[in-house]
């Protein structure tokens, strides 16, 4: 019998964040495979290494860029879905050999996740469960210490990768608005906030609940200093219930 | 010294979707305060009753309504300003005998939660602190068993409350969507989604990761049977990668 396939959401950071489900799942799982840049852990991993017996069999699968900014003649596109196609058969090797897999996601699988490809080409064939984890985007608003969304209001998630003129129509209209994929983008998301008057809301957040995080107004930042790992909350105006 | 306020987000229903740091607090904690209608013990009770000890002193928030149309001269603002009011000042006290309070919140207690009430009111006064938990949108997707955003998308989170035109013209410009708060406004959010052709992409969720959970395509919905805690995804276009 072909083993199945979790997607785990182990939380933003924090081992702590982890849910009860997601740890037992992780524990009886015999392989456990995660998302990580070449030479590096991944947040997902070093979020539950402290959980791991040091003899689970681990299955990494490397992004092979990090960047959607490739030269020409490579194409970002194209590399991601031979990575993913990859990837899926790699996992799908261990399912057939009747093992579990145990695909751990930072933050939660289906919310803007590596995992949502490996979904989309193994769950028809595959037993597959996800776990839902606590996102990062409610992680950033629990460390800033503020509500995110009121009563009837509205909530618009962007990337900070859209360009300036998509980022302006999007937070015009918007109520309460999150703009997560910081990094080099981070100067042309503030001048757009500044731009439209939001700079007093908005909040900045990185590495939420990790051992190196920090909140800021938008105007104390270096944009030079800013990771991938971070975003801008802008909170619905209080409702005055 | 005055205690600490916890808002503690237990999750969308399933006792085991509570964070280890939840649980932690929960059980440190000497008073739980939970927000519930009349004569019900409200779903964030619910789903951590089985971690509590017999012992614990809770404290109820008891709703003064359940709906936000009401026969005239009462007004659902001033109903749930004054309520509101009221909990502060009820979980205040047990604060200033000292004794810590762990507000326990379905789902994240700043995502749409009644803890962003006793936040705005308290947060100032007393050191709080906000343990984020598993949102059911999250939740919903994870049952449905479908990717929610992808890669560069928009999301936009809706209210079931908004008036047609308002849900029209949001739906009409979003790439992945979630419209929450159904109960009663169920046939009305269905209407739009046809009118827009999106009924192929919906899928409904009700009560999701508790007992009764159940999810269907939009079509085969009766609109008597929608309660409130019910919701419908959007899911963005598949990204080919
Ligand atoms: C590819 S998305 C993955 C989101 C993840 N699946 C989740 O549920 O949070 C990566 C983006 O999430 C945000 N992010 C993830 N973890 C974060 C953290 N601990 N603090 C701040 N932002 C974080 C950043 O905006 C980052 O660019
Ligand atoms: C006031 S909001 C509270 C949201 C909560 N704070 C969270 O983080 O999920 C209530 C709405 O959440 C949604 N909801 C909450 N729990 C749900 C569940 N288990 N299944 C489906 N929808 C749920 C419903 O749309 C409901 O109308």
């Amino acid at each position: 019998m072909a083993g199945r396939l979790f997607g785990l959401g182990v939380g933003p950071g924090d081992p702590e964040l982890i849910t009860l489900k997601a740890l037992r799942h992780l524990r009886e799982a015999p392989v456990v495979a995660y998302f990580a840049a070449r030479s590096r852990k991944g947040n997902a991993l070093t979020t539950v290494e402290g959980h791991l017996p040091p003899s689970k069999a681990l299955l990494p699968l490397i992004y092979p860029v990090t960047t959607e900014k490739l030269p020409a003649p490579f194409c970002y596109e194209t590399a991601m879905r031979d990575f993913y196609d990859d990837s899926a058969r790699a996992v799908a090797a261990e399912l057939e050999a009747g093992r579990d897999v145990a695909v751990i996601c930072e933050g939660d699988p289906l919310f803007f996740g590596s995992f949502m490809y490996l979904h989309d080409r193994l769950a028809e064939r595959y037993a597959t469960e996800v776990v839902p984890g606590v996102c990062s985007m409610l992680a950033c608003a629990a460390v800033a210490g503020t509500p995110l969304v009121y009563r009837n209001q509205t909530l618009t998630v962007l990337s900070g990768v859209l360009p300036a003129e998509d980022l302006r129509r999007q937070l015009a209209g918007a109520e309460a608005a999150v703009v997560m994929k910081l990094g080099t983008n981070f100067a042309k998301v503030r001048g757009v906030i500044a731009e439209l008057g939001l700079l007093d809301r908005a909040r900045y957040v990185e590495r939420a609940t990790m051992a190196e995080q920090r909140t800021l107004p938008l105007d104390g930042i270096d944009p030079a200093t800013v990771p991938y790992f971070a975003m801008i909350l802008v909170p619905g105006p209080r409702w005055e219930a």
